[in-house]
């Protein structure tokens, strides 16, 4: 075994080639044949987006408004635009990345909503009738949430894979989020509205454990191109704002109608307030002359949103989410400042957005909030209907705490376990990475056009 | 007539000059002026957004909620940011000519849709009691819809016209699209929930016959401003993602309330999804190292939205619409690759923006989609109520299918034939547009400000 | 009291130090802690987002589609759009301002929504059973309003203050805010849907008060700073496409449930049309060669969405949005055109982003309009409920109308008022502003990554 290992490490030594032109088209066809295959033998309309929906809501004595798309469709279409924008954008700080970061999040999401549909749907969709997953907007919200996880994966290798591997690390990470949903949706029954679990410390201990895996000790070649510039750093703050405003969307997207999505969106608009005024204070105190970083304030403003979305459905009350948010801006900025060089230092892993500092952490802290306050619900505060309602199962309120803390050890094995089974398949010298010199750079994998301007030099960009 | 087609030619050849300090005020200020004329004899209020709504609901029996505005608003808002933000921002591409991609686009469309509120409203929302369009939120997608059509056909001639040209391009965008519209919907009872035939085939092939009749042949000297670069291909992701994401919401923004509008939605998602993996598939297969390239990326990705336009409400089926989009994604980018230089070459049509790949070509095959799944439909897949609700007029499947060829062949023709016939009007050269040597250059037609700082070297936009 | 002003004066004229690493961190975190125990004591989710809820709504027998988050959550995502990206980039055009305008407009808006939380709700959402503000999705929409009011002050000031004094324009801003709106609308029982007169007007001349009070003589030692860049317009063309396609849902989120919102939406989306076609008149017009001017384009395009905001709720009928359009894209262009320069030179006013032609002017002139609109308002043009439901008080039309113009007054003394009191206070000298010759430029208040490259030059942000 010793001799195994000897040698595949040396066969993942082998020099670099990034030339991508038959493994990344051949993978793309074989994959999308393979899903219209799959969507004709399994996935159909459930009875809201059936033509059949007139007989149905008249049987169910329902108005045309009481399809879940009215309820949803507003949110999901926020959800959406975070996911191709927001998380797409909030990369492209890179001074020469952008192309990959806005165009390889567009593949990787586009990829893996397919995926999630049909792997989410068999846990959570399916038809025993007829066998059939039945598809409505709550499928596609979470699609897009599932996508989200390896998003989130993707910022911690952000310009040192190619896109070969991160259909890879999608096709995997859908896969491992869905069993992963399961058992903390399903089997433990705990609660997990905004993903705090699920999505984020999943998401982000499953992307540093491929950076871990993936270890570039000659990382320091590229220095030069890991980094922003002017106009990047704006870029990247479309991303950031389209998430911020657009989280209580994703905390409440498929919360219970009524009180449910309402007060989600109220819990996670004030924690996200909150994470700004601390983020700021911080990224300016730990500055020489009081200046602020562009690091810290496109990323750890964002991590209240993160850390709120457990318990965003809960009676947290509103000082509870400002509370949530004032930690968390604290505690992402202060881990941009020192834990990101100790994780790169010490534990060898290479993290280009900060991860676990905007979502690994946050997430993990979100997950005990919500065990803290699942533990201290009672129905005076609930309500009998309400707390039956959020609490869908008969527990009592300490046992669910219980339950909403062996979920995130959950999220967080599987986070870990699966990016280093992931990440040891993706360490294979088949799928045209490029070399350590070569990182964080668009002309390996994009057509870049040089400047060849006549009339005006090549200031012309300002 | 011989000696008029020379003398018109002639005529037609003088020198350009692109002063438009007269001609383009007047032109707006005409317009503006006819049309608060216009809407004080004609435009009033429909019941949902008169103040006598509190008598009419009662009357009617309808809640507040059951008001047009809250089924349709979001999706409203949603097609709002894909004509100004999408359709804008998509055609910044341009080294030089961002001001004129996003500020045109933006006067088009602000000038376009007060005229398409009049058109369509005569054809279609006209109270015969007492001869007045009564408006409501739909009338505002329909003119949302209406401009969309002159906006595709601004990026055949992105670059190469005058703002007073686009005006006149739009006068009578509109106002043929108004009649084909009312010709497919009204006379022939053809469905186009999405427009693939409506707006993308009638909009794509309004904007080639343009392009033909104001052909350039040295168009070659402003060959070095044709082209991006790297900031300005990121601003066109921003156009790319807003419109990606949010065509779900076009594609079922007039759909029946209820299962329509749920249906539409998934249908354009799942297509969409589906085109973005075969673009990039053969955006690397066709390059020599397998390298993206970003013209692909910003538009094919788009071409199964298109086509998924016309059959969006039917029952497509979730894998047909993976089918739909594959196909596009695959014809689109191939159309990129080699129809858009054997066009230019060939037929003479220069295409700054590929419409032709994004927009004629995927509207065709969306309204021959849609053809086909009208001729297949059946009472046992639509359920009876369902069936009449969608094909709202007493006809068989397959008749229904040929009536949808039919619509095809009107919009086709509407495109060709009104475009060649603008196309003749702006060639006159008295509108101000630019000479060959001075196309793709905002400098014309916009103060454009030098970079004169000292502190820093022209470089700081870094 | 001589003497007094003079050491005043002296004391204020002391060098400037633009060091804000003790005190800005400070007041942010006093400032939120504060926020988390004024929270604790004061604010509770309203019935509609309490977990309570299915008890409320039977026993009120709605449906969940009855709570207010579905009339409102859409028009609120918009807002909150409108509020950071949209006045946000909008501000992004100086050439090496863009941090500060998007970065310090996100604290701002962060740090005032929270406190206006509180004052608008002590004012409004008071529950006088046990002394708690209850909030709900309205609140939400409220607080982004209310601190839409100093984001249109800090536009007067731009590049010329710190951080520091803008968390103290705000703190000051939503309090007098919160006030100014009591007495206009629950006083004087005016109707400002859109806050052309509480939000506009009063920001506005708040701002310009300020920057008066600033005045700073030798601001033309920056003059190299306070001008564009090419692609600095471009992003700024982001924000003003997301102020102008989502004032409808300003102008309208929070108007009466039906035909109130719906109205409103269409009243706002024809002024906006109309003012786009008089600006670009007007901007071409005045210039030699017709050529337009993006300071236009970027913000008179905007006035339109203003002027009818206080009349957007009422029967204003579709032509008169168009003529209110029409004057306003018309003076606004002028405003910058004429009065920008004249305000600086005569009037000692230095205005950066030219709020008085966007803001203070066109907020006037809406309050102007709405007086009108009132007191032109009967029963037969609004039917008998409609006018009780509109104007909630007991008056004849002409005496609403004298109400609405006494309202118009209100605002504009508390925004002058207020800002000659909160530009003395910021005139101090301890609160870190740069030095004249120091403003519009990033530098002093965030780290600016240099450009060092190997491999490219600095050219490569082309």
């Amino acid at each position: 075994m010793g001799v195994n290992q000897v040698s595949y490490r040396d066969f993942c030594e082998q020099p670099k080639n990034s030339n991508i032109r038959l493994s990344f088209p051949a993978v793309c066809f074989v994959w999308q044949i393979a899903m219209i295959i799959l969507f004709g033998v399994f996935v159909r309309y459930n009875p809201e987006s059936d033509a059949h929906w007139p007989e149905y809501r008249r049987m169910k004595n329902f108005t045309d408004l009481e399809n879940d798309f009215y309820f949803r469709y507003p949110s999901f279409q926020d959800v959406h635009v975070m996911i191709f924008v927001g998380f797409g954008f909030l990369m492209t700080f890179l001074k020469r990345y952008s192309f990959g970061a806005v165009g390889f999040n567009f593949l990787i999401a586009a990829f893996g909503i397919q995926w999630a549909l049909l792997m989410q749907g068999w846990f959570h969709s399916l038809d025993y009738n007829d066998g059939k997953i039945k598809i409505g907007v709550e499928n596609l919200i979470n699609a897009d949430f599932c996508v989200a996880g390896c998003l989130i994966a993707y910022g911690a290798v952000l310009g040192k894979v190619s896109p070969v591997q991160l259909l890879v690390l999608t096709l995997f990470g859908v896969t491992l989020f869905a069993v992963e949903e399961f058992i903390i949706i399903s089997v433990l029954h705990a609660k997990d509205a905004g993903g705090s679990m699920v999505i984020h410390a999943f998401g982000g201990y499953y992307g540093l454990s491929i950076s871990w895996v993936l270890y570039r000790p000659n990382l320091g070649k590229s220095k030069h191109m890991n980094g922003s510039v002017y106009h990047s750093d704006v870029f990247a703050m479309i991303g950031t704002l389209f998430l911020w405003m657009f989280w209580p969307s994703f905390n409440s997207a498929i919360c219970n109608h009524g009180d449910g999505q309402h007060r989600a969106a109220i819990n996670t608009y004030l924690s996200l307030a909150s994470t700004v005024l601390t983020t700021y204070a911080i990224s300016s105190l730990w500055e020489k002359t009081g200046k602020l970083d562009m690091v810290h304030i496109q990323n750890s403003t964002l991590a209240g949103g993160v850390a709120v979305g457990t318990a965003a459905e809960f009676m947290l009350m509103p000082y509870g989410s400002l509370i949530v948010g004032f930690f968390c801006g604290l505690i992402s900025t202060l881990g941009y400042i020192y834990f990101t060089p100790f994780l790169e230092k010490h534990l060898k892993i290479q993290d280009t957005c900060g991860i676990h500092n905007l979502h690994a952490l946050p997430g993990a802290l979100g997950g005990v909030v919500g065990a803290i306050t699942a533990a201290a619900a009672s129905t005076t505060v609930y309500g009998e209907e309400g707390f039956r309602g959020i609490f869908d199962f008969n527990r009592v309120a300490p046992v669910q705490g219980g339950y909403q803390a062996a979920a995130l050890c959950v999220a967080i094995v599987f986070g870990i376990g699966g990016g280093i089974f992931v990440g040891c398949i993706l360490k294979l010298p088949i799928w045209g990475d490029v070399a350590d010199e070569n990182c964080f750079d668009d002309e390996f994998y994009w057509e870049v056009r040089t400047c060849q301007i006549s009339k005006y030099n090549c200031n012309l960009s300002n």
